[in-house]
């Protein structure tokens, strides 16, 4: 069988698909820690959806997985080429097709990387909302596919709220698409939405109409705040939701975050930062401002950090702006620099950020394991970070994160925010979501991939195909 | 089977479920001008989740079309009661559960007046978007059922964004909760996304969880437009967007609604507004501004209006700026006022709404029908009105809302910006959405409802279930 499908895929795709071994397993990772135990049988390095619509056509026709793959910058192993599958790397489908200036709309292929549209937008005074922290290296493909967050989702939405339509290749190599260019449209379920998110189990996205948005005008306030201790500040981080300000970037960093990006950047990166003296169990908190209200609301933001006892810094030009904002994008950096790092995504009620910050210190005690996290605080989303050395995610660690995911529920919240489930967190979902929704969820995709052949394993696993 | 039906019911619900004439009549109709040509069988005024529950479980058993409904205010023939349906009525579910102030969220039950929901936050310095203009006496149940829009949506968002978690009576009685009450997660499918919007044919809504946002601090900023013609208005209104202004209200009325509603009014009301005197064939436009920079960003929309030629008229108070609103809130009562009413719903691009205006002018001159059309010019989404004198919508005036619909889709555009689709428009949407997504839908729909039960009819008819 795998001879027949090498075969034809060499027959059908000729130089667009690679059989070489450097190349697949370029595929057996992503940014999640994972790796697969074996190799994929082929890469489809896609630069047309006639490409994609082949490679299904010969997947559906020899019971071939496939796996869709963009720049490979997942967090949630949703992406990652395994045994017995096809790969098809979209990152080579990186044109963007149309930016329709007036109506706000921009078209694009799946291997777009989220920066490049900006950058091409902002000659028009448009920028496109959904920010993973990623935006540099990630596609909006892969953003869709996931749904992803970022940084200004409170305020500005998350990825779902700015897709319009799709263009998907379905199982059998057909072409769908959804949605539409307008502003509403309620014809028919909205299936733009649930592909959204549906990490290349439904389906290959190969375009996309993304809504884009004016740029805020005006300058950015940029505060940072020094609190005794995480709980203070996450409680501030709250108080601040709750004043009815609605800060564009509200992000905490914990005593071991800011312990260890300190150590990272040096003491000179911290001058006139309220880190520069750190306490023993300091936390960290941003926030920005932006828009014509953004000097009140930074004064509003203010008052309600001090109130809550934390030492504060203020900014208003760019370049002291960008000092602060060092200190949490180094986050990753420091972690990374000292071994393999599992970044996990929980989300809570932004009341119950306190308690969830609470629980993962004793989580880590119980543990012996550090666990530095950090929240995007507007949308009580937090990354509790595992940096272990290892290939494998040590057990230890996922027993910590299985205690994680429970409490996260308890709290009313949820075990991935922004990451997806991929193959890391499958054996969760059905917890989650309860077995009625599970069954319901297995039904759709049946309707969709009746063979089960995009993505298996990846969200839920099907029977007998759970891949560990 | 019938008699089944009705000894069960009565067994299991009692007082609660009606099958008095009078109270079976009074669902046949909604606002839609449609009239059902049998009345159903029973109607269920459900007060609790397990009323519907058991309706549902009494429905499977004998194979009974069941119909939700809430206050009877759609557009499109959504929620009828017809021929062998139970009508389960939870206008009475009418309970707002919880309002979280800190996390900005309220639970609420289906029945809810989504007025009455905005009164309740008030207090609290909360309000909820999602306004469709029938919101003083619409559900919130129907506003999701329908993935209402209204006045607000290019600025705030359609109902969807809203939604954060659903609890849904599935066809065979069990209760199904979706979503969660945090901003972000990504556990699994978009259920709650599928549901809004999905008409009452995958589950009944029985509770909501809904994402509620503080009050636009400021004052809001009214201006008023009179120009010589609809396209220069259409064309005007394009330019406010396309010029990267975003104000929260932008509304169009074409020459026959201005000159309806001239009438209606009467010159008294019309002293002081751009439309004192009007000229033959002028349009009327109306823009609000709210929140920090709304004077700022109506000096910029008065310049883009006068640029286009319009005479502009600016209000800074709440009583000069309520006289300009009612001009546009008095054309339903206008129309009413002369005969029954269709109102339709098309959305294009918003670019080119001045091409779909055109058009429905060419309509209506070769129709011989007057068509009085109001936009939503934020949105790209408009309502040609019918009004006729008869109980059924005469077949000339579904030639001209055909003629309508294809217009719409030539220029990008869709046949329901937010009414949606109901048992008015079942017969188009194929031909908007294609075969395949067609054939997706109802894959879904059998998924949830195996035995076609839920609102048969409603969206898409199942083979040997149009209704007609």
């Amino acid at each position: 069988m795998t001879v027949d499908v090498i075969a034809r895929l060499r027959a059908e795709l000729g130089d667009v698909v690679s059989f070489d071994a450097a190349a697949l397993d370029v595929t057996r990772d992503d940014r999640s820690g994972w790796r697969s135990a074996t190799p994929p049988i082929a890469v489809v390095h896609a630069t047309s959806v006639e490409h994609v619509q082949a490679t299904m056509r010969i997947a559906t026709a020899t019971s071939t997985p496939v796996v869709p793959r963009g720049a490979g910058t997942g967090l949630a192993g949703g992406a990652i080429g395994r045994d017995r599958a096809i790969v098809v790397d979209v990152s080579g489908m990186d044109r963007i097709l149309e930016i329709d200036t007036s109506d706000e709309f921009a078209v694009v292929e799946p291997g777009v990387i989220n920066d490049d549209l900006d950058r091409a937008l902002a000659p028009h005074g448009l920028w496109f909302p959904p920010d993973p922290a990623s935006k540099a290296i990630s596609t909006i493909g892969g953003n869709i596919a996931t749904n992803a967050g970022g940084l200004l989702c409170a305020k500005y939405g998350v990825t779902r709220e700015a897709v319009l339509g799709l263009a998907v290749v379905l199982a059998d190599g057909r072409l769908l698409r959804t949605g539409r260019r307008t502003v509403k449209g309620v014809t028919g379920y909205d299936l733009t939405a649930l592909l959204t998110g549906s990490e290349g189990t439904l389906g290959i996205i190969v375009e996309a109409t993304v809504r884009v948005r004016p740029v805020v005008a005006g300058a950015t306030v940029t505060l940072a705040a020094a609190f005794p201790d995480i709980e203070s500040a996450a409680s501030a981080a709250a108080a601040v939701t709750a004043s009815r300000v609605r800060p564009a970037v509200l992000e905490l960093m914990d005593a071991a975050s800011v312990a260890r990006v300190a150590e990272y950047l040096g003491p000179d990166a911290l001058a006139g930062t309220p880190l520069e003296t750190i306490a023993p169990g300091a936390a960290f908190l941003l926030a920005q401002t932006d828009g014509a209200a953004a000097a009140a609301e930074a004064d509003d933001v203010e008052g309600v950090l001090e109130a809550s006892g934390a030492r504060v810094v203020r900014s208003t030009d760019d370049a002291s702006g960008e000092r602060l904002l060092a200190i949490r994008r180094a986050f990753h950096g420091a972690l990374a620099s000292r071994g393999q790092v599992l970044i996990e995504d929980v989300a809570v009620p932004r009341s119950r950020m306190a308690a969830m910050f609470r629980a993962i210190e004793g989580i880590a005690a119980r543990s012996g394991l550090e666990i530095p996290t950090i929240a995007h605080a507007g949308d009580g989303n937090l990354h509790p970070n595992f940096v272990f050395d290892a290939d494998e995610v040590p057990e230890s660690v996922w027993r910590a994160a299985d205690e994680l995911f429970r409490t996260a529920r308890e709290l009313g919240g949820t075990l991935t925010g922004e990451h997806g489930v991929g193959l890391l967190k499958q054996r969760w979902l059905a917890d989650e979501v309860g077995d009625d929704s599970f069954e319901l969820q297995r039904g759709i995709k049946a309707v969709f991939d009746p063979l089960g052949l995009l993505n298996p394993g990846v969200m839920f696993a099907r029977a007998g195909e759970q891949v560990s």
